[in-house]
């Protein structure tokens, strides 16, 4: 039998043993589990970029893969856990908006709370405690129907997938300082020019080295680079920096 | 057969390929082993942070775990490796004090010296070389007895879980800043207080964002907090501080 | 059967999903790949760094692993993609240079140029759209002959390990502040000693905490560290630096 791939996605940093702890729950129950790190390098609760980073996991990963999300400054409060259904894989992670980029992309989606608790829980660790576990037990069968109950109204951030080209806003600066918008490549079309930047490329070597490019980045949204630099160093473009595309 | 489980907690960082070479040392053993990273960001030579981040991987693993501990500022030297059986689990680490916070909060510890060493050893990679082939030796069954000797009289840290409130002190500070002290949950009773923060709580959202929260952490030990925010940068916490509860 | 071994060595960093949705494409066709990190954390575009990590990786493998090495200025140029068969392992890059330090370190090699491409491929991700899959249709035996072609002309770095001592120059810096050389152990004899160091010594205890040695690392190179400290930091050692060795 193929074993279950399991991931995770959190704001912990790789400088405590925290991440291991959520791997050594699921061991606990599946010891066969294949587990992989999406990234642990979102800024402490910045819910946002866990969102966006989330998207792209789900459309990386195969079907039937459980990703475990934990970016949570609500550890501890009466805010809800989910599991999340979205085409064919699954999320387990807090009704926080954690969730809102991968469903606003996504074709078939069915949004549940996890009700399930484990005897003993910590105030201050749910993802250790309570959605390692839950994830070991989805991806060899044992979550019972009954750890589950309907969920209608999800948490959902306000800064989303731009439905014209008028909303065009950064939304993620990435390892080598790519400034990515929130613009789908279905909102573009030939002759667009990026204010300040010029026309959409195909690929960074499209320009001369230290120059900036427009183009579609591997995720498939619009994103603004220097050719073997840093646009949000060079261009100063943070999150919520307003694009002109024309 | 369940696949051991076999871990790494280093301060090698991230940067190099020392980790990976002590993974490959295993799968030349041990082909389907498998391997998980507790940390590799222990601040260079910080033995204390990385006997700490022990404790707390052994609490989160399954029986059978082996656990690969190096932080080693003497390697090359006279300083001993040592095999530790910790409550159905076992570390290989040098004799220098990593496994003091294990030992001290363990039901059942066994340490013999590891006398095994392989034809070839450089003078300065243990972790590769020695206990990496080791641990792949170990959890395959393949670690002869004539490989251990007896050890009476590991290394240990001054720096201990306290046993009274009077010892409390600042032992490690994580990812998000949080101060993490020596106290173990059991030396606490209600109505206590801790200086300049205020009565233990539940949970971080038990205050509002920005004030500070003494609670018991994830770990079983007393910390502080700075709901969302950094109690180290914000309180001037950092390994050392005396703190005063009472 | 023995699960493939598969690596991945890139500049990409870790706090983005992009090494995870790496895996996700090789875990689409091979779902029981054993993927370990050599390491992510290679300056960008620094494809010395990562030529001479790769050369280390390979040293510590098993036959028949597939490292996959992403430094790649060139994306979605006219730069070619090679699969070289180095030593029982394979590497699977861009053509530009990355390979320099393990083919010179080698004893047999066999470069070809890798023509497969899938049938949809962003022109900015070829690790994941591209080197990941053939890594793991090679792992499973599916990448077909035709996949591949003859490649005469590898690209090479300028910088690479001495032939004799006056070509002695720092090449790589590591986590630890450790100056690594391009000097081989082969070149050196006894009685030798560095400017400014001293003899070259076995280990970093054969000196006093805080007192600079020169000695043979665990990758086979001439080194030059400072006991317990960074030899970067202390003695201004950046790679290009030239050493004398008398």
């Amino acid at each position: 039998m193929t074993p279950a791939v399991i991931t995770f996605l959190t704001d912990f940093g790789l400088s405590d043993p925290y991440v291991a702890e959520m791997k050594g729950a699921v061991l606990r129950i599946s010891t066969g589990a294949c587990m992989i790190d999406i990234t642990h390098g979102i800024s402490p609760q910045d819910v946002l970029a866990g969102s966006i980073a989330l998207d792209r996991a789900l459309r990386a990963f195969p079907p039937g893969t459980v990703h475990v999300a934990v970016v949570d400054p609500g550890v501890g409060s009466a805010r809800r856990l989910l599991l999340a259904e979205i085409d064919e894989q699954f999320v387990l992670a807090p009704d926080n908006g954690l969730i809102t980029w991968a469903i606003a992309r996504a074709r078939r989606v069915n949004i549940r709370e996890l009700t399930w608790r484990p005897a003993q829980a910590t105030a201050t660790f749910h993802g250790r405690d309570i959605l390692a576990p839950a994830a070991a037990m989805l991806s060899t069968g044992q979550l019972a129907d009954d750890s589950l109950s309907s969920l209608d109204n999800p948490v959902l951030l306000n800064v989303r997938p731009a439905t014209c080209l008028d909303e065009t806003v950064v939304v993620y600066i990435d390892h080598f300082g790519n400034a990515i918008t929130n613009v789908p490549f279905e909102l573009l079309h030939d002759g667009l020019t990026v204010d300040g930047v010029g026309e959409v490329r195909r690929t960074y070597s499209d320009v001369e080295p230290g120059q900036a490019v427009a183009l579609i980045g591997s995720g498939g949204l619009l994103e603004i680079a220097i050719r073997n630099g840093s646009a949000a160093a060079t261009l100063g473009l943070r999150p919520g920096a307003k694009i002109g595309v024309r």
